[in-house]
């Protein structure tokens, strides 16, 4: 028997995206979000409301880093998803964060963070309020590479869990993709 | 030291979205699909090329649903992301999926895959092939629930490894998410 729970945002799983900007002052800020997506084999798409700080810096800078949040820094990472920095300034500081400028564009790294996408910006709708930027680079610290490749196990990534308000970490390997060599998604 | 990578399309964790619909002839179809997220309060977006035949499917019948991929049945999951209805028209069986129509939308809910979301076709863009779905429902199976409520723990919704080719499992909680209880996205 399906229980119907009617129309909601529920989805498994979710992730936490961690987007870091400059101010117009140089500041770093950071947000949390989990409304966002690869949409393109060199994009990213992220749903933000324009009310946002991050909005405001993103479009002045054309460009942002989203870092996907792991377990090692979970309270500081919900931190910045919870407080604005509309209203405290130095929220980035205040979560213990601190920022290494991007050698690819103008944004902050978080250097606790060990995985991060430097990204241009490439559009905001103001009607649906969706941010997509072109990846320019990913880089990740050695700390979570496995020959030389991003290790989910060292880098334990963290998800959302919208029903339950909640963040879960990622689990053991259940198997491999493309048993015959196709591509998932094209 | 960080090591860099270029523009590659890395993010942690991405979904595995099993996408369900039904051709001109009421026969159901799934794929799976890793670039999609929630785009809204009651929206997921998709990224699929046009050459799907899910993509003519939800065209011609204006509804689709998503099931996240679950760690009980990956080897299915997986065979529908590689295999191709337009060369393998009876995946779907081959798969071993059965399906029930939505009470909401025309489209076949996957008995299998516990949790589902319902969904109506909102948009097809056709440059960046964008599908845009309106959530009308979520529906999920008694068994995958505590207290009323869906529950990670017994859903085992799986994550991509877009690095490593792999799926995992998500694992244990690690922390409780809006701690002040503002919303994390808007």
């Amino acid at each position: 028997m399906r229980k119907n729970f009617g129309s909601k945002a529920f989805l498994y799983p979710q992730p936490v995206l961690i987007i870091a900007t400059y101010d117009e002052n140089g500041t770093p800020d950071a947000m949390n979000a989990a409304w966002g997506c690869i949409c393109d084999y060199d994009k990213i798409l992220l749903c933000l409301s324009a009310e946002h700080k991050t909005v405001e810096n993103l479009l002045a800078r054309k460009a942002f880093t989203v870092s996907p949040a792991d377990a090692a820094h979970v309270v500081a990472e919900d931190y910045v998803g919870v407080v604005s920095a509309n209203k405290v300034p130095d929220k980035f500081k205040k979560a213990g964060f601190h920022a290494t400028k991007s050698e690819f564009v103008d944004a902050p790294i978080i250097n606790e963070l060990p995985m991060t996408l430097e990204c241009v910006l490439e559009s905001f709708d103001k009607e649906t309020e969706w941010v997509v930027g072109k990846i320019v680079n990913v880089s990740a610290e050695e700390s979570v590479l496995t020959d030389e490749k991003i290790d989910p196990a060292k880098l334990q990534p963290i998800a959302f869990d919208p029903v339950n308000y909640a963040y879960h970490c990622l689990g053991e390997k259940v198997g491999n993709a493309f048993k015959d060599g196709l591509t998932l998604n094209q």
